[in-house]
């Protein structure tokens, strides 16, 4: 894709992935003029009902995935453990973003944490294990508690095991299923924080506030906006966002999640993971900012003007996990709450059903 | 349908129409966890590309609006001109929002008319025309100009011809086919008005402020908030509707549109038309209030808390009618301009395509 591609309202968007990002795209496409195209596995995918087409089938059916090519005119995903080599095959026949470069670094962790590194930007100290051999050598160099978490497929705090003095290496090797690993220190972090941003083919690039996150049992909780950071590291942070992206040569919204530490007094930041897709803790910016991630992903994929970032008020998201959706009544009754349901039958424990966004005067 | 009937999420909204307005009803449904069912006679209808499931087939085919009723949960419309028995056929299976009652008198000027002056609103003076003899007998209480219009079917200026001192009475009546008609004295109005209101199976309404608008070649051009009314008419515009929709025993979200007189230098509204549905002079309200017409009209028909009205600055909403959506790109390069297209493939003149919204601080 060259700076000048550009779609036009009536082309169709292929989105990899029918869950609640899925869906949120194609409900933020419409709009815009532009048409949806579902391709996922899972019968009745909460994004098949908003899309004007959707294709059920594996991601390692090609006839389909061919098919699926022809049909749309970019192709995006919601979740950033799509195989590289499906993303490749498409990238064959239509443009794919973010690319093959985004996805191969973001799945692997290892990978992630060292290209983060060369970019000179903080990370927690790391190391690759393949062995418990390799993990007891990685132990010398990384104090615990440390955290050991599998390199590839890994989300929500699955697949990841904490060190702490004492505790059996080959029990924990197990734990993560003897897979290719890294070992991470931990960080005395004061909070989560994470940026969502977006760029453009020919380099444009527009970041929203820095978002404040807390998590329960692995699983984002709330993000509130603004984050209590100092101007100083919201402007960093930004910075972070804008260099990771021109180095991944990134095309769509992204999100970098941080660590906010504070030292001698003074707060900074340490980037934990790199999020190739709209993201979670971004969902503050469908009611809460002139232009939701949503949006700002298809301007971007299309090669449209970015959208204004600006917030509209403090702004205050909450996940509805599992049976918190039975509050939607509660919600829709609390003004100025805004529901966002995800069209999920059945509410697992765990299970993102929706969120709600509040937006409060400042 | 009692007080008490109130769908859940998951259930289904079935639409009669398949336009731009049944498009946006069913894209603020989805984040409620509402799906869609479009109902619409057009191939390619707009809303068939939002919606989990449509059906293309009249509005007379008796065996297909007996699947549709059996596969949702209520029915509503996206325009007043859906005939009242299909409205009463499915009203045999399902609940139907707004009811019978209100589509039958919005579908006859003249009943509609009768219906407004008998609550003591204050309509332009009118007679019921079958015939030139009857024309002529009308123009004697009426003073000229007035407008002739058929009683049925008419929308953005069709179906009418302005009567001037001279005007051949005989070729009047032909212009508009000699179809029942209704003859209504010109009221020298300052502007247009409407009112945007919604009102639940028990009763409980809200009414969006009243918006100022502006027609060309007899389309709404731009509708803008907050009008230029005294804080007076504003109250009056809001108590009208109330009224209306009480003696309609309305559910849903209704438009009614009005005209700002000025007599001896004081406000007052002469009440023209009700829309007995989400209404183009709302459109503002998907980015400039709280709540969305699109949604506050879903949350009443599923019986549901209405959300709140609160307007979000000074908004400005303009239609782009026919190549006017050719603007797109610049829209969408304009910092806070939201754009809505409509996803209508062939751009015909004095079609609308789209609108935008621009929303400002006060």
């Amino acid at each position: 894709m060259n700076a000048s591609y550009m779609l036009k309202p009536g082309a169709t968007i292929g989105v990899l992935g029918g869950g609640q990002l899925a869906r949120m795209i194609a409900l933020a496409a419409a709009p815009l003029g532009l048409k949806a195209h579902i391709y996922a596995p899972e019968a009745g995918s909460p994004a098949f009902d908003v899309a004007s087409t959707h294709t059920q089938a594996a991601y390692d059916d090609l006839a389909a995935l061919e098919r699926f090519a022809r049909s749309v005119d970019v192709v995006t995903y919601e979740f950033e453990n799509v195989p590289v080599y499906t993303a490749d095959f498409l990238a064959g026949h239509v443009p794919v973003h973010p690319g093959a470069k985004a996805l191969g670094i973001t799945q692997d962790r290892l990978e992630e944490k060292t290209f983060v590194s060369r970019l000179g930007i903080e990370t927690a100290p790391f190391a690759a294990v393949n062995s418990v051999a390799e993990l007891e050598q990685a132990l010398q160099e990384i104090a615990r508690p440390a955290v050991l978490k599998t390199r590839r497929f890994g989300y929500d705090g699955k697949g990841q095991v904490i060190i702490r003095e004492g505790d059996d290496l080959a029990a924990a090797f197990t734990a993560i299923g003897h897979q290719p690993a890294i070992l991470e220190g931990f960080v005395p972090f004061e909070c989560e924080v994470s940026v969502v941003a977006a760029r453009t083919g020919d380099g444009r690039f527009a970041a929203y506030e820095v978002t404040q996150n807390e998590h329960r049992h692995h699983i984002l909780y709330r993000s509130t906006v603004p984050a209590e950071v100092t101007p100083a590291v919201e402007a960093v942070s930004r910075e972070i966002a804008r260099r990771i992206g021109e180095a991944l040569g990134y095309v769509g919204v992204f999100a970098v999640e941080m660590f906010l530490v504070v030292v001698d007094g003074t707060q900074g930041l340490i980037v934990n993971e790199i999020a190739p897709r709209v993201h979670n803790s971004g969902h503050w910016t469908l009611d809460g900012a002139v232009t939701s991630q949503f949006e700002q992903h298809v301007r971007a994929i299309a090669g449209w003007p970015l959208g204004a970032v600006e917030r509209l008020g403090r702004v205050e998201m909450t996940n509805l996990i599992g049976d918190e959706a039975d509050e939607w009544l509660a919600v829709l009754d609390e003004p100025g709450a805004h529901l966002h349901l995800y069209g999920k039958e059945e509410a697992r424990p765990g299970r993102k059903m929706g969120h709600v966004t509040r937006i409060f005067e400042e």
